[in-house]
Protein backbone atom coordinates (compact mmCIF):
# COMPACT_ATOMS: atom_id res chain seq x y z
CA UNK A 1 0.00 0.00 0.00
CA UNK A 2 1.13 3.54 -1.39
CA UNK A 3 1.92 5.99 1.73
CA UNK A 4 -1.05 7.97 0.40
CA UNK A 5 -3.37 4.89 0.90
CA UNK A 6 -2.36 4.70 4.63
CA UNK A 7 -3.01 8.38 4.99
CA UNK A 8 -6.45 7.91 3.39
CA UNK A 9 -7.74 4.87 5.69
CA UNK A 10 -6.69 6.49 8.65
CA UNK A 11 -8.78 9.51 7.67
CA UNK A 12 -11.37 7.09 7.13
CA UNK A 13 -11.42 5.33 10.47
CA UNK A 14 -10.74 9.00 12.68
CA UNK A 15 -13.51 9.99 10.69
CA UNK A 16 -16.17 6.91 11.64
CA UNK A 17 -15.17 7.41 15.55
CA UNK A 18 -15.36 11.08 15.82
CA UNK A 19 -18.92 10.52 14.44
CA UNK A 20 -18.93 7.83 16.95
CA UNK A 21 -17.70 9.51 20.02
CA UNK A 22 -19.25 13.04 19.65
CA UNK A 23 -21.40 14.05 22.10
CA UNK A 24 -25.03 14.03 20.45
CA UNK A 25 -26.64 17.80 20.37
CA UNK A 26 -29.64 16.48 19.99
CA UNK A 27 -33.19 18.86 20.75
CA UNK A 28 -33.83 16.66 24.16
CA UNK A 29 -30.11 17.50 25.25
CA UNK A 30 -31.21 21.18 25.41
CA UNK A 31 -32.49 23.60 28.62
CA UNK A 32 -36.17 22.92 28.27
CA UNK A 33 -37.78 21.62 31.36
CA UNK A 34 -39.01 24.63 33.29
CA UNK A 35 -37.78 24.46 36.78
CA UNK A 36 -40.46 25.14 39.48
CA UNK A 37 -39.55 25.97 43.39
CA UNK A 38 -41.99 24.39 46.15
CA UNK A 39 -42.00 25.83 49.54
CA UNK A 40 -42.72 23.78 52.11
CA UNK A 41 -46.05 22.31 52.49
CA UNK A 42 -48.72 19.82 53.84
CA UNK A 43 -51.17 17.24 52.25
CA UNK A 44 -53.78 16.46 53.82
CA UNK A 45 -56.36 13.32 54.16
CA UNK A 46 -60.16 14.39 54.63
CA UNK A 47 -59.88 13.07 57.88
CA UNK A 48 -57.18 15.02 58.74
CA UNK A 49 -58.47 18.66 57.68
CA UNK A 50 -61.68 17.32 59.74
CA UNK A 51 -59.86 17.46 62.66
CA UNK A 52 -57.89 20.46 61.64
CA UNK A 53 -60.29 22.79 60.20
CA UNK A 54 -63.60 21.09 61.36
CA UNK A 55 -65.92 18.44 59.72
CA UNK A 56 -67.04 18.95 56.37
CA UNK A 57 -64.56 21.60 55.81
CA UNK A 58 -63.68 22.59 51.91
CA UNK A 59 -59.91 24.24 51.03
CA UNK A 60 -60.67 27.34 48.66
CA UNK A 61 -58.02 27.63 46.01
CA UNK A 62 -55.67 30.73 46.49
CA UNK A 63 -54.22 29.54 42.97
CA UNK A 64 -53.75 26.99 40.62
CA UNK A 65 -50.54 24.99 40.07
CA UNK A 66 -48.29 23.97 37.60
CA UNK A 67 -49.75 20.12 37.65
CA UNK A 68 -52.99 19.54 36.61
CA UNK A 69 -56.10 19.81 39.32
CA UNK A 70 -53.53 20.79 42.12
CA UNK A 71 -53.55 24.12 43.75
CA UNK A 72 -52.39 25.73 46.76
CA UNK A 73 -54.95 26.61 49.20
CA UNK A 74 -55.72 29.83 51.38
CA UNK A 75 -55.46 27.65 54.61
CA UNK A 76 -52.57 27.52 56.28
CA UNK A 77 -51.46 25.32 59.84
CA UNK A 78 -48.17 25.63 61.64
CA UNK A 79 -46.10 22.90 62.41
CA UNK A 80 -44.35 22.06 65.50
CA UNK A 81 -41.97 19.01 66.70
CA UNK A 82 -40.40 17.42 70.01
CA UNK A 83 -37.79 20.26 69.76
CA UNK A 84 -40.80 22.74 70.53
CA UNK A 85 -40.01 24.60 67.81
CA UNK A 86 -42.68 25.45 65.46
CA UNK A 87 -43.22 26.35 61.60
CA UNK A 88 -45.88 29.19 61.42
CA UNK A 89 -48.39 29.32 58.60
CA UNK A 90 -47.23 26.76 55.94
CA UNK A 91 -49.60 26.39 52.67
CA UNK A 92 -51.94 23.58 52.33
CA UNK A 93 -51.69 22.00 49.02
CA UNK A 94 -55.11 20.78 47.46
CA UNK A 95 -57.10 18.50 46.33
CA UNK A 96 -57.51 15.76 49.23
CA UNK A 97 -55.06 13.55 49.16
CA UNK A 98 -54.92 9.54 50.55
CA UNK A 99 -51.98 10.58 53.03
CA UNK A 100 -51.23 13.32 54.78
CA UNK A 101 -48.12 14.53 55.64
CA UNK A 102 -45.38 17.63 55.88
CA UNK A 103 -42.84 18.16 53.02
CA UNK A 104 -39.70 20.47 54.38
CA UNK A 105 -36.81 21.25 53.11
CA UNK A 106 -33.71 19.80 55.27
CA UNK A 107 -33.09 23.51 56.62
CA UNK A 108 -36.48 23.25 58.04
CA UNK A 109 -35.43 19.83 59.34
CA UNK A 110 -32.56 21.74 61.39
CA UNK A 111 -34.76 23.80 62.21
CA UNK A 112 -37.56 21.55 63.68
CA UNK A 113 -34.92 19.15 64.87
CA UNK A 114 -36.13 16.30 62.37
CA UNK A 115 -33.79 13.58 60.44
CA UNK A 116 -35.79 13.94 57.25
CA UNK A 117 -36.21 10.89 55.07
CA UNK A 118 -35.62 12.16 51.55
CA UNK A 119 -39.02 10.34 49.72
CA UNK A 120 -41.13 10.40 46.82
CA UNK A 121 -44.05 12.10 47.89
CA UNK A 122 -46.88 9.71 49.47
CA UNK A 123 -44.02 7.39 50.76
CA UNK A 124 -43.97 7.96 54.57
CA UNK A 125 -43.39 4.47 56.63
CA UNK A 126 -40.86 5.64 59.31
CA UNK A 127 -40.44 9.05 58.77
CA UNK A 128 -40.37 11.58 61.72
CA UNK A 129 -43.46 12.07 64.16
CA UNK A 130 -44.58 15.51 63.62
CA UNK A 131 -47.43 17.65 64.99
CA UNK A 132 -49.86 19.97 62.91
CA UNK A 133 -52.11 22.57 64.30
CA UNK A 134 -55.26 23.67 62.89
CA UNK A 135 -57.53 26.75 63.83
CA UNK A 136 -60.02 24.18 64.83
CA UNK A 137 -57.67 21.30 66.53
CA UNK A 138 -54.23 19.55 66.37
CA UNK A 139 -53.33 15.82 64.77
CA UNK A 140 -49.90 14.00 66.24
CA UNK A 141 -49.10 12.01 63.43
CA UNK A 142 -46.43 9.05 64.49
CA UNK A 143 -44.68 9.51 61.10
CA UNK A 144 -45.11 11.96 57.90
CA UNK A 145 -42.11 14.46 58.29
CA UNK A 146 -40.19 13.51 54.82
CA UNK A 147 -37.87 15.79 52.12
CA UNK A 148 -39.57 15.89 49.13
CA UNK A 149 -36.86 13.68 46.60
CA UNK A 150 -36.37 16.02 43.46
CA UNK A 151 -38.27 14.87 40.68
CA UNK A 152 -39.59 15.73 37.19
CA UNK A 153 -43.36 15.90 36.36
CA UNK A 154 -43.86 14.70 32.34
CA UNK A 155 -46.29 12.92 30.19
CA UNK A 156 -45.33 9.36 28.72
CA UNK A 157 -45.07 11.65 25.31
CA UNK A 158 -42.23 13.45 26.95
CA UNK A 159 -40.71 10.87 28.43
CA UNK A 160 -40.39 9.24 25.38
CA UNK A 161 -38.85 12.76 23.85
CA UNK A 162 -36.32 12.88 26.79
CA UNK A 163 -35.59 8.87 26.46
CA UNK A 164 -36.70 8.27 30.11
CA UNK A 165 -39.26 6.03 31.87
CA UNK A 166 -41.59 6.37 35.07
CA UNK A 167 -38.65 5.35 38.24
CA UNK A 168 -35.40 6.30 36.41
CA UNK A 169 -33.05 8.66 38.21
CA UNK A 170 -30.74 10.85 35.88
CA UNK A 171 -28.69 13.80 36.35
CA UNK A 172 -30.11 17.23 35.61
CA UNK A 173 -28.26 20.00 34.80
CA UNK A 174 -29.81 23.70 35.52
CA UNK A 175 -28.64 26.87 33.52
CA UNK A 176 -27.35 29.93 35.07
CA UNK A 177 -24.18 31.04 37.10
CA UNK A 178 -22.95 29.19 40.28
CA UNK A 179 -25.41 26.29 38.76
CA UNK A 180 -25.64 22.29 39.87
CA UNK A 181 -26.33 19.69 38.64
CA UNK A 182 -28.68 17.40 40.65
CA UNK A 183 -27.97 13.81 40.83
CA UNK A 184 -30.97 11.28 41.66
CA UNK A 185 -33.63 13.06 40.18
CA UNK A 186 -36.67 11.01 40.15
CA UNK A 187 -38.56 10.97 36.48
CA UNK A 188 -42.49 10.89 37.45
CA UNK A 189 -44.23 9.77 34.34
CA UNK A 190 -48.15 10.16 34.27
CA UNK A 191 -50.89 10.85 31.00
CA UNK A 192 -52.41 14.39 33.54
CA UNK A 193 -48.68 15.90 33.90
CA UNK A 194 -47.10 19.17 32.86
CA UNK A 195 -43.10 19.29 32.27
CA UNK A 196 -41.23 20.61 35.32
CA UNK A 197 -38.68 19.90 37.63
CA UNK A 198 -39.96 20.09 41.06
CA UNK A 199 -36.70 21.54 43.64
CA UNK A 200 -37.14 22.65 47.51
CA UNK A 201 -35.99 25.89 48.46
CA UNK A 202 -32.63 24.34 49.42
CA UNK A 203 -31.74 23.12 45.92
CA UNK A 204 -32.99 26.16 43.87
CA UNK A 205 -30.75 28.32 46.60
CA UNK A 206 -27.70 26.12 46.15
CA UNK A 207 -27.54 26.55 42.32
CA UNK A 208 -28.96 30.39 42.58
CA UNK A 209 -31.80 30.00 40.96
CA UNK A 210 -34.16 33.47 40.89
CA UNK A 211 -37.16 33.45 38.97
CA UNK A 212 -37.46 32.00 36.10
CA UNK A 213 -34.78 29.04 35.47
CA UNK A 214 -34.85 26.23 32.58
CA UNK A 215 -33.41 22.55 32.56
CA UNK A 216 -32.00 19.29 31.00
CA UNK A 217 -31.60 16.22 31.54
CA UNK A 218 -27.70 15.21 30.85
CA UNK B 1 -3.42 -5.55 1.54
CA UNK B 2 -6.07 -8.28 2.23
CA UNK B 3 -9.41 -7.81 3.65
CA UNK B 4 -8.64 -9.29 6.78
CA UNK B 5 -5.03 -7.36 6.94
CA UNK B 6 -7.78 -3.99 6.34
CA UNK B 7 -9.81 -5.40 9.40
CA UNK B 8 -6.92 -5.87 11.84
CA UNK B 9 -5.11 -2.73 10.80
CA UNK B 10 -8.29 -0.68 11.91
CA UNK B 11 -9.01 -2.85 15.08
CA UNK B 12 -5.17 -1.37 15.91
CA UNK B 13 -6.00 2.23 15.25
CA UNK B 14 -9.10 1.94 17.30
CA UNK B 15 -7.98 0.46 20.27
CA UNK B 16 -5.05 2.93 20.42
CA UNK B 17 -7.65 5.70 20.13
CA UNK B 18 -9.53 4.40 22.29
CA UNK B 19 -7.20 3.84 24.94
CA UNK B 20 -6.25 7.35 24.57
CA UNK B 21 -9.59 9.09 25.19
CA UNK B 22 -10.70 6.51 27.74
CA UNK B 23 -11.73 8.73 31.15
CA UNK B 24 -8.35 8.53 32.86
CA UNK B 25 -9.38 6.84 36.66
CA UNK B 26 -6.21 8.54 38.61
CA UNK B 27 -6.17 8.89 42.33
CA UNK B 28 -6.73 12.49 41.55
CA UNK B 29 -10.77 12.11 40.52
CA UNK B 30 -10.94 9.81 43.59
CA UNK B 31 -13.66 11.34 46.67
CA UNK B 32 -10.58 12.83 48.32
CA UNK B 33 -11.10 16.22 49.42
CA UNK B 34 -13.29 16.96 52.67
CA UNK B 35 -16.19 18.57 52.58
CA UNK B 36 -17.10 21.44 55.33
CA UNK B 37 -20.18 23.35 55.81
CA UNK B 38 -20.08 27.30 56.70
CA UNK B 39 -22.77 28.42 58.77
CA UNK B 40 -23.54 32.50 58.34
CA UNK B 41 -21.18 34.52 60.05
CA UNK B 42 -19.16 37.49 59.78
CA UNK B 43 -15.68 38.68 59.85
CA UNK B 44 -15.05 42.22 61.04
CA UNK B 45 -12.28 44.98 60.88
CA UNK B 46 -10.32 46.49 63.87
CA UNK B 47 -12.72 49.80 63.83
CA UNK B 48 -15.91 47.63 63.41
CA UNK B 49 -15.29 45.50 66.59
CA UNK B 50 -14.40 48.50 68.41
CA UNK B 51 -17.85 49.94 67.12
CA UNK B 52 -19.72 46.60 68.12
CA UNK B 53 -17.69 45.36 71.31
CA UNK B 54 -15.99 48.15 72.37
CA UNK B 55 -12.56 50.01 71.79
CA UNK B 56 -9.05 47.49 72.37
CA UNK B 57 -11.87 44.56 72.25
CA UNK B 58 -10.03 41.71 71.82
CA UNK B 59 -12.19 38.22 70.69
CA UNK B 60 -12.25 35.35 72.38
CA UNK B 61 -11.59 31.71 70.76
CA UNK B 62 -14.17 28.88 71.37
CA UNK B 63 -12.17 27.02 68.25
CA UNK B 64 -10.35 26.73 65.80
CA UNK B 65 -11.05 26.10 62.09
CA UNK B 66 -9.76 24.34 60.01
CA UNK B 67 -7.94 26.92 58.11
CA UNK B 68 -4.79 27.71 60.04
CA UNK B 69 -4.85 30.48 61.82
CA UNK B 70 -8.91 31.03 61.47
CA UNK B 71 -11.16 30.49 64.54
CA UNK B 72 -15.05 30.51 65.37
CA UNK B 73 -15.34 33.23 68.44
CA UNK B 74 -16.90 33.60 71.85
CA UNK B 75 -18.52 36.78 70.09
CA UNK B 76 -21.71 37.10 68.31
CA UNK B 77 -23.79 40.09 66.63
CA UNK B 78 -26.90 40.14 65.22
CA UNK B 79 -27.95 41.75 61.81
CA UNK B 80 -31.06 43.48 60.55
CA UNK B 81 -32.14 44.79 57.23
CA UNK B 82 -34.08 46.90 55.43
CA UNK B 83 -37.44 45.01 55.88
CA UNK B 84 -36.78 45.20 59.45
CA UNK B 85 -36.22 41.73 59.58
CA UNK B 86 -33.37 40.42 62.21
CA UNK B 87 -30.79 37.50 62.43
CA UNK B 88 -29.99 37.18 65.72
CA UNK B 89 -26.94 35.87 67.26
CA UNK B 90 -24.32 34.99 64.27
CA UNK B 91 -20.95 34.52 64.74
CA UNK B 92 -18.01 36.60 64.83
CA UNK B 93 -14.81 34.80 62.69
CA UNK B 94 -11.53 35.37 63.29
CA UNK B 95 -9.04 37.26 63.53
CA UNK B 96 -9.84 40.79 62.41
CA UNK B 97 -9.77 41.04 59.02
CA UNK B 98 -9.01 43.90 56.38
CA UNK B 99 -13.07 44.56 55.53
CA UNK B 100 -15.90 44.08 57.13
CA UNK B 101 -18.92 41.29 55.75
CA UNK B 102 -21.88 39.01 56.73
CA UNK B 103 -21.46 36.30 54.59
CA UNK B 104 -25.20 34.91 54.10
CA UNK B 105 -27.32 32.05 52.25
CA UNK B 106 -29.77 32.61 49.85
CA UNK B 107 -32.07 31.47 52.63
CA UNK B 108 -31.04 34.65 54.91
CA UNK B 109 -31.25 36.61 51.54
CA UNK B 110 -35.10 35.62 51.21
CA UNK B 111 -35.42 36.40 54.82
CA UNK B 112 -33.75 39.52 55.14
CA UNK B 113 -34.75 40.85 51.79
CA UNK B 114 -31.77 40.71 50.31
CA UNK B 115 -30.33 39.93 46.88
CA UNK B 116 -27.13 38.65 47.48
CA UNK B 117 -24.95 38.41 44.88
CA UNK B 118 -22.30 35.45 45.03
CA UNK B 119 -18.87 36.96 45.73
CA UNK B 120 -15.20 35.91 47.10
CA UNK B 121 -14.93 36.32 50.85
CA UNK B 122 -13.57 40.49 51.02
CA UNK B 123 -15.25 41.47 47.29
CA UNK B 124 -18.03 43.24 48.75
CA UNK B 125 -18.29 46.41 46.38
CA UNK B 126 -21.86 47.18 45.34
CA UNK B 127 -23.20 44.79 47.56
CA UNK B 128 -26.50 45.31 49.58
CA UNK B 129 -26.26 47.25 52.85
CA UNK B 130 -26.67 45.59 56.26
CA UNK B 131 -26.41 46.80 59.90
CA UNK B 132 -24.60 44.84 62.59
CA UNK B 133 -25.58 45.05 66.26
CA UNK B 134 -23.48 44.57 68.73
CA UNK B 135 -23.24 44.77 72.73
CA UNK B 136 -21.78 48.11 72.51
CA UNK B 137 -22.59 49.91 69.26
CA UNK B 138 -24.44 49.52 65.91
CA UNK B 139 -22.53 49.72 62.50
CA UNK B 140 -24.51 50.76 59.22
CA UNK B 141 -22.70 49.35 56.56
CA UNK B 142 -23.55 50.98 53.24
CA UNK B 143 -22.63 47.55 51.66
CA UNK B 144 -21.29 44.34 52.88
CA UNK B 145 -23.72 41.62 52.39
CA UNK B 146 -22.87 38.70 50.15
CA UNK B 147 -23.37 35.11 49.71
CA UNK B 148 -19.88 33.34 49.83
CA UNK B 149 -18.64 31.99 46.37
CA UNK B 150 -17.83 27.95 46.99
CA UNK B 151 -14.69 27.47 46.90
CA UNK B 152 -12.27 24.70 47.32
CA UNK B 153 -8.68 25.60 49.88
CA UNK B 154 -5.48 24.07 49.33
CA UNK B 155 -1.77 24.24 48.97
CA UNK B 156 0.49 24.92 45.85
CA UNK B 157 1.34 20.93 46.02
CA UNK B 158 -2.74 20.60 46.40
CA UNK B 159 -3.21 22.43 43.12
CA UNK B 160 -0.27 20.45 41.22
CA UNK B 161 -1.75 17.01 42.38
CA UNK B 162 -5.55 17.79 41.60
CA UNK B 163 -3.93 19.84 38.15
CA UNK B 164 -5.70 23.35 38.85
CA UNK B 165 -4.69 26.46 39.66
CA UNK B 166 -5.67 29.54 41.76
CA UNK B 167 -8.42 31.26 40.09
CA UNK B 168 -9.79 27.96 38.30
CA UNK B 169 -14.09 27.50 38.58
CA UNK B 170 -14.09 23.47 38.73
CA UNK B 171 -17.10 20.94 38.60
CA UNK B 172 -17.64 19.40 42.25
CA UNK B 173 -18.72 16.36 42.97
CA UNK B 174 -19.92 15.04 46.60
CA UNK B 175 -20.64 11.63 47.18
CA UNK B 176 -23.59 10.00 48.99
CA UNK B 177 -27.13 9.63 47.79
CA UNK B 178 -29.49 12.66 46.51
CA UNK B 179 -25.96 14.08 45.99
CA UNK B 180 -25.24 17.16 43.39
CA UNK B 181 -22.49 18.10 41.11
CA UNK B 182 -21.51 22.02 41.86
CA UNK B 183 -20.39 24.24 39.02
CA UNK B 184 -18.44 27.18 39.30
CA UNK B 185 -16.46 25.96 42.69
CA UNK B 186 -13.25 28.61 42.82
CA UNK B 187 -9.96 27.42 43.42
CA UNK B 188 -7.89 29.26 46.01
CA UNK B 189 -4.32 28.71 46.09
CA UNK B 190 -2.16 29.59 48.99
CA UNK B 191 0.60 28.11 50.88
CA UNK B 192 -0.93 28.00 54.08
CA UNK B 193 -4.26 26.36 53.48
CA UNK B 194 -5.99 23.17 54.51
CA UNK B 195 -7.27 21.17 51.89
CA UNK B 196 -10.95 21.61 51.99
CA UNK B 197 -13.92 22.19 50.37
CA UNK B 198 -16.54 24.82 51.42
CA UNK B 199 -19.89 25.37 51.11
CA UNK B 200 -22.80 26.91 52.83
CA UNK B 201 -25.90 25.50 54.71
CA UNK B 202 -27.91 25.56 51.37
CA UNK B 203 -25.27 24.34 49.54
CA UNK B 204 -25.19 21.23 51.91
CA UNK B 205 -28.81 20.88 52.28
CA UNK B 206 -29.14 20.58 48.58
CA UNK B 207 -26.64 17.98 48.47
CA UNK B 208 -28.15 15.92 51.56
CA UNK B 209 -24.46 16.20 53.41
CA UNK B 210 -25.32 15.03 57.15
CA UNK B 211 -21.64 14.74 58.73
CA UNK B 212 -18.41 13.80 57.40
CA UNK B 213 -18.30 13.49 53.79
CA UNK B 214 -15.83 13.65 50.36
CA UNK B 215 -15.91 15.69 47.54
CA UNK B 216 -13.82 14.94 43.94
CA UNK B 217 -13.55 17.57 40.96
CA UNK B 218 -14.24 16.37 37.84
Amino acid sequence: MEEQDYKKLVDMITETIYKEIKPKEEASNLFSIPVEISNHHVHLTRDSLDVLYGKGYELSKLRDLSQPGEFASNERVSLISANMKAIEKIRILGPIREYTQAELSITDGYFLRLDLPTRISGNIKGSPPITIIGPKGVLNLPEGAIRAARHIHMTPKDAEYYQVKNGDRVRVEVSGEHGVIYKDVVIRVSQKSKLALHLDTDEANAANIKGTSLARIL
